[in-house]
């Protein structure tokens, strides 16, 4: 255990949890009681049943998201249970608020059944703005968001697309840096579980919609290696992945993946590429190793094989890709515009309004810091025009 | 709508809610960060996957209830839907934390099927402490609550037990000032939804367990009039409760059953007693006509009918018999004894609590103040105690 380990846990020990329930009324007197509680808070409830939409105006509906878990894929860690999810869940709801006053609620669902999991978050949702789907293992987490995308409030799998949110502002910033394009890069992708999934289509998606220009070409690596069409032991995101990835029909390992491909994402197991696989990359590579604690190549080894603009998921060094950059913004823009849905057009926007809060990026800086407390409301502010824009507010 | 009325929904209105969360930890650098969230947290995961019962250390769990309805029976207002019940759940949030520092949190559910509710109740219960179910109409919220007791945390449905407590230490301090016992009593009950059927089993259970002095008879009477052997068009609660009570096999209505009785207690409907039924009633009658917003009958009618002890639910009158009385000391000392269950003991630990918070009961005087801020602690040192005398706590 770290000094860091042992202190955290010290913390949590001490506070016995991170989040408390504060009451917005004050109790004084009987007068108090009686328009917080009843019989004052009857006509409020007469008042939803007669206007279902004033739901928004007369509760916590509108700032309050459920940060939703089965524990099946905690961090790094795997399967550990919903118990030991809820630290990771209350930290989120602590992010939430306080990057972007966000109202966020821990549940930690003893299942880890798909129907049940559907089920249940539709059944919870009456009492929520949004909710963040968290920790939960792939290919489960794709089916389970997919049928919970007509509910009526955003439905949204942070791994995957606070991952991809992130992700692709950090790829914007390293192609200005390297005066790459889009349309002439390949992208290797190392890991094929929910957040490598989650880049590839986002990148694909808004190349073929032209919210950004059409990439080179992906490669996706999971432990089997290259993902291709002959592959049979594929699950039915990687397969539907295969028919727009590789389309120079490339087999082998990472190894052959890299070869002269322009830009490396990690998202697998540490120290799965080594300085002289950089080395066979094209000109300026560019490497994301998310791998944590251990990157798939430390930031040094990266460079020593010739890498430019080099990220982790680490705080001790430059370049951390940070979820925490992403979610507490794109929730913030998605209530305020009382948004049904997120879609690609406000990802994209969350990610081009976290790209451009680096005003000019260089090799050492191609995000802003976390701790940067209105970031989130500037990629709200984009995430909501983009939801109003698209169509997708409720009215 | 009444200025109260008014009031309310615009306070309801500025506040968007009446609940927020706040964090206990600052985020003011990256080491806070790094402790709170990754990597930090990942060793505080771990703690939990090892040894389970961490989680009530190392987590919001221990002191966080979740206050769960469907919003089939909201107040007196009937089958509104969960979104109308929300301001009535973040209301008990509200006063479980202001008086008893209990941390609780609404969930609304978007199904009143008995299995799904028991199913969803299940699933979250990790990340809670107790449950407390609210607002689900009778006879389901029988089954659903029976259902959940082996759950390893207590679920206690307030709308029978809270009540039950509360009319239970009402009625000890009635008997007292008028000198009447137990075992002469007859007790009368209009209506047979959850909160009668819930005091009936409770102060027929106590007489049976020898925690209180055996009841002289009980009678219940519902919309068709007294409950008794001979009636088929009873739900289960009733059938079961038709063979311990109305000994004499009495039939006909109210008027009947109240012919001779001790105590009237009105859980049904408006205006259905007159002062000319009080005056069939046993000397030195008691009354508490708790229908909302208005009684089974006035005070001053009641007063007229010679009844000597007058409850209502009403703050407006003595005697107030409100839940709030109760339910933040249940949990509080449940939560405090790691109670697994809230059983008869713990439920009359409280009721007795309650009653003593009286030196001195008069006939305007049976129950303390609802804004008591000390009342809760001492229930639930009286309730947490009982949990550990009959064993219930989790080692």
């Amino acid at each position: 255990m770290t000094d860091l380990d042992k202190e955290s846990v010290a913390l949590h020990a001490r506070l016995h949890g991170k989040l408390e329930i504060k009451s917005k009324v004050a109790l004084a007197n009987s007068r108090d009681l009686s328009l917080a509680y009843t019989p004052g808070v009857a006509q409020v409830c007469l008042e939803i049943a007669k206007t279902p939409a004033r739901v928004f105006e007369l509760t916590i509906k509108r700032n309050t998201v459920a940060v939703v878990s089965d524990g099946s894929s905690i961090l790094g860690l795997g399967n550990l249970g919903p118990e030991a999810a809820l630290p990771v869940m209350e930290g989120k709801a602590v992010l939430f608020k306080e990057f972007a006053n966000v109202d966020a609620f821990p549940i930690c669902l003893a299942t880890q059944d798909a129907d049940e999991i559907v089920a249940i978050v539709k059944a919870i949702a009456p009492g929520f703005g949004g909710i963040n789907l968290e920790d939960i293992s792939a290919p489960r987490c794709f089916a389970i968001e997919a049928r919970l995308q007509d509910i009526g409030i955003p439905v949204f799998h942070d791994d995957q697309h606070g991952t991809s949110i992130v992700v692709l502002a950090a790829l914007l910033n390293a192609l200005q840096v390297t005066r790459k394009d889009f349309a002439s890069c390949t992208v290797v992708f190392s890991g094929s579980g929910a957040a490598a999934i989650a880049c590839s289509r986002l990148i694909l998606s808004c190349g073929a919609s032209g919210l950004l220009p059409k990439v080179g070409d992906i490669i996706l690596c999971d432990s089997k290696g290259i993902v291709h069409r002959n592959r049979t032991d594929l699950n039915p995101a990687k397969r539907e992945l295969a028919q727009a990835t590789n389309r120079t029909g490339r087999t082998g390992g990472l190894a052959e993946a890299l070869r002269g491909a322009d830009v490396f994402i990690g998202l697998s197991q540490p120290s799965l590429v080594t300085p002289a696989m950089v080395r066979t990359m094209h000109q300026q590579p560019i490497v994301f190793a998310m791998a944590n604690p251990v990157p798939e190549i430390m930031p040094d080894a990266a460079r020593a094989g010739g890498a430019v603009v080099v990220g982790t998921g680490r705080s001790d060094f430059p370049n951390q890709i940070n979820n925490v950059l992403a979610f507490p913004g794109v929730f913030r823009g998605a209530l305020d515009a009382r948004a049904m849905v997120i879609n690609a057009e406000m990802k994209v926007a969350a990610a081009l309004a976290l790209a451009s809060a680096v005003r000019e990026p260089t090799p050492e800086r191609i995000l802003p810091e976390p701790l940067d407390k209105q970031l989130a409301y500037r990629i709200g502010e984009a995430v909501a025009s983009a939801a109003r824009r698209t169509g997708v507010c409720r009215t």
